[in-house]
């Protein structure tokens, strides 16, 4: 039980010192929160409540099913710019049948959060590589800042790529609405300036760490309250400002979301990539913070907590949510302490949806643009691009690759490119293992590849070791490899393969070996072994490949060596101490 | 320029005696190879001739780009499966449409097959390990069977999957036509045991072994000439028999495959799955008998050279070729030296197509369809389910996913189902390789698995031995682990990364390693590296992950130890001699 529901675990020990901890928290949170989950509904093209609903069940229910104590869930700027993307493809932003799309793949996703979590496979989200998450995170905050622009300038411009945005935007310049610029500018630049240095800014006029702290916080709140005071002030809504208008009042009613099969079946691979998208987010931020205390997480108990959450989000007419990564480390710093932070914020949510809303009115939509830009900027690394060139040329391909994929043919092609390009080396490199020719090193009992060592070999012995478990993506490589030493070695009388680093050998190996026994039989040649492991050698007494073994199974090199070469590795052996010494020097 | 036309290297020193091996064993392929190319382009369902013409073509270009010396290229029974799978999915047999697909598919997947062998893509044929191609070969071989016992009723039933087969020959058996059947069952119980028998027959009644194998061999011809000479005689063809009819005499004039991108994109998915499963036999069977005789081949230009066959065939009007088994097999026996061998059967073939082919007019369905079935009941290997039970459970579920799929879906479907699981199961265990926390043998300067071996660690110092590269599939999985020891021991100061099993630290690595190391550092810990091979250390100096390292890098794991815990590590150096040689022993 305590398994499936951590809540039974860390509720035991709770504390009014927790409690007020995780109160303080959840409060700087809420005031976050507000304008983020406005703006990033209206960034995945849905009405601004549909924010509010996802930021209310959603954090309530990965309280109960969460292992990360700090971790902040919620609507994000990557999975809401993936929402638009899936759901825009196939039907209009403002319809029923948009929304209905969008609370759908939010379910989607969640159903196959938990069956992930449930099977425990969990360790997909390991092949989305740092590099590929890394390029697809900065090319979705340049498609979602570019993505922004036309609502500062007050043009209806879209489009789900860069080229496509550019485009439009270019193209819409003439109609500029110069209020609705006058309005989005200092937003912006005020917002800018609240990110990176308001709090330095009121600490050096006195004020205290934390009230500095929820202040710069609360600044887009400010930005929110001074343009909509603005606006609904000046009339500026009859000159071509765009508002966020009517937003319904009252808790979301819980309904089931739409099961149209067909709908369903358009939704699977977004529903998918935007799982295991939030599943990295959100499992890279939660470990992070965990670690920070010596705690852990339990990252397949995290894909139902996540699964969970979404779920929750659809059926109360939310869309996709994940965990935030800038959200998640203000409710650490913070000093929230348990997921029941998250259940707090929730409240503040609840209670913002149903007094705040009728405020939000004449709210411009500028103004959230402003908010999105400001948020998004800091998702975009391109230190990245240099860091990763210096250290890895493949890497640097697979990010590159993701980068120009993301912004010049959309958020799917993108990811779906870079975790195709990665699985691709991934597999190239897998099928073509570490293997060395080793000899022996004069004076020990030690065995080394014959490249980087002076090592003696006998001519009529050949020694491989395969540096990896032998299974199928490298079964056809041991062959090669075998065959292509013997046809070179025309003296050669015995091939040792040396296993210390051979954890397993499946039935594709085994068959490669006893293909390799048969073969070097026929040519006159014994296949040895030495080394093995004993769960390996366990195995290889379940299958007739030892009975039909020409050679033997030595249990070292050196003995291997002793039997096959024994005046020349005795003499070897032997060899003066001063001339290892001196080999070792050099 | 030799790499690429293999046949400038043995084509120089082709000499009288290989001319004369190599036409022997050109008589003896044709004659196999006259009835079976018949019968695979009836399985694939097309016309007769279009089985001539995939063995002429093809067979001469693959003499002068393949490795392989005695691979026999031209129509087998898997891939004309596989091609009926395919274009019978939205063409009607008989038509101009469903010729058109067949031989579009065959210049499609030659393209794609010369693309990977470009691109130097043919390690991805590794991942189609043995069990899930036994299990495939199998169940299509029953397939196949399956499909063939209408044309032995002289019932119409087709199917692509064996419940479907199966379902449709049980409604038919009202209809049986006992005339093919009085046709069909001598047919197959003669080949049957021609294939098994006859050749020990003729031996014990005196003939040498060369004529002996020679006339075994040429059973089914001598099954299709008495067949279709009693179907003449008799007049069978007006009392149900069905008969191949008009077969077009002449060779094929070579033309474009129908450019349509849309049937070319339906084609896409058969096409590779047929390129990369006919790559796989092909070069199973190549490297075998190559193996041999201690000769080499090479994959990549394998690719190249199979690709340029499958172009050759859908210019002259063929349909997919592959390296058959069977016949290299009796290619090689019959002492073929290089690719020359090919080169005469196509001449072999030319001359049939020329003057045989109006001698078909009578030859019976139903003798073909033996032919087939004696011919596929080989490739059903029972027992391979058994042993891979035995050896390895995880392989058993591949290979017996694949039979089942394929049974019950389809060969497509079955191909899909197999390597999509074992792809899963094999980065299911890359992501978690093998980690051992390590502890000092007494007496020595050895580091071992604490759990296998009785070893002395320091109670503030973990070590911790990975047995694989870092790299992003496990990167998660090595930050969990560390943060998990870290967590459960409070006492600890230092950890000390082992790593002589390194081999690579990718990005993703890299950066897990960052943020282990400033985690560690948050909590008072020191993170130190030992054994770092010299590569992997050319690459960390490349980034800022050496100067922010907390710990240190040690050149052994014993002068990790010396450092951090000097005085247990020299005393259990010192232990008793006897100690150790007790333990070793144990």
């Amino acid at each position: 039980m305590q398994k499936y529901f951590p809540i039974l675990d860390w509720g035991r020990t709770y504390t009014r010192q927790t409690l007020m901890n995780d109160l303080l928290a959840a409060l700087i949170v809420t005031i976050m929160l507000i304008p983020q989950s406005l703006a990033y509904a209206l960034l995945a093209g849905l009405p601004a409540e549909v924010g509010l609903y996802a930021s209310i069940a959603p954090l309530v229910i990965y309280a109960v099913f969460g292992t990360a104590r700090a971790l902040a869930v919620g609507p994000v700027a990557v999975a809401s710019l993936m929402t638009a993307a899936a759901v825009g493809q196939f039907t209009a932003q403002g319809t029923p049948e948009y929304l209905g799309a969008a609370v759908a793949l939010a379910a989607l996703s969640g159903l196959m959060l938990v069956a992930m979590g449930l099977l425990r496979l969990g360790f997909i989200a390991n092949f989305l590589s740092h590099p590929v998450i890394s390029g697809f995170i900065s090319a979705s905050g340049l498609i979602i800042a570019a993505g922004q622009v036309p609502h500062l300038l007050g043009i209806g411009a879209g489009g789900h790529t860069l080229v496509e945005l550019a485009r439009n935007i270019l193209s819409g310049l003439g109609g500029i609405n110069w209020i609705t610029l006058a309005i989005g500018a200092p937003a912006t630049l005020f917002l800018y300036w609240a990110r990176s240095r308001m709090k330095g800014w009121l600490r050096a006029r006195g004020l205290a760490d934390l009230p500095a702290g929820v202040i710069a916080r609360a600044a887009p709140v400010f930005a929110v309250a001074a343009t909509t005071l603005a606006t609904w002030g000046l009339g500026l809504h009859g000159q071509g400002v765009a508002i966020v208008g009517e937003v319904p009042q009252g808790l979301p009613v819980p309904a089931l979301p739409p099961l149209d099969p067909e709908l369903w079946l358009r939704l699977a691979v977004p529903a998918l990539l935007i799982a295991i998208v939030g599943y990295v987010e959100t499992i890279s931020v939660a470990q992070t913070l965990a670690a920070k205390r010596r705690q852990r997480i339990d990252p397949d108990q995290e894909l139902i907590a996540l699964g969970a959450a979404n779920i929750g989000s659809a059926v109360s007419g939310g869309f996709p949510v994940t965990g935030g990564f800038a959200r998640s480390v203000v409710n650490f710093d913070a000093g929230a302490e348990t997921p029941a932070a998250g259940a707090y914020t929730a409240v503040g949510m609840a209670l913002a949806t149903l007094f705040l809303t009728p405020l939000l009115f004449f709210l411009p939509k500028a103004t959230l643009a402003a908010t999105i830009i400001v948020a998004v900027l800091s998702l975009v690394d391109p230190g990245a691009l240099r860091r990763t060139w210096a250290y890895s040329r493949t890497d640097f391909a697979a990010m590159a690759a993701t980068i120009l994929v993301t912004l010049g043919l959309g958020v799917e092609a993108g990811i779906i490119a870079g975790v195709a390009l990665s699985l691709l080396l991934h597999l190239y490199r897998t099928s073509r293992p570490h293997v060395a020719v080793v000899g022996q090193v004069p004076g020990t009992e030690h065995f080394r590849n014959i490249d980087r060592h002076e090592v003696v070999t006998a001519p009529e012995v050949l020694t491989i070791r395969v540096d990896e478990s032998l299974y199928f993506p490298n079964a056809r490589f041991l062959e090669d490899t075998i065959y292509g030493a013997v046809a070179r070695n025309p003296a050669l009388r015995h091939v040792v393969l040396m296993c210390p680093a051979v954890n397993d050998i499946d039935t594709s190996a085994l068959e490669s070996l006893e293909a390799i026994n048969a073969m070097l039989r026929d040519s006159g040649v014994a296949l040895h072994l030495s080394e093995v492991k004993g769960p390996v050698m366990d195995r290889l007494k379940r299958s007739h490949f030892l009975e039909d073994l020409t050679g033997e199974v030595f249990l070292t090199q050196y003995d291997a060596m002793l039997r096959l070469a024994p005046d020349l590795t005795a003499q070897t052996h032997a060899a003066t101490r001063r001339d290892t010494a001196r080999r070792r020097t050099g």
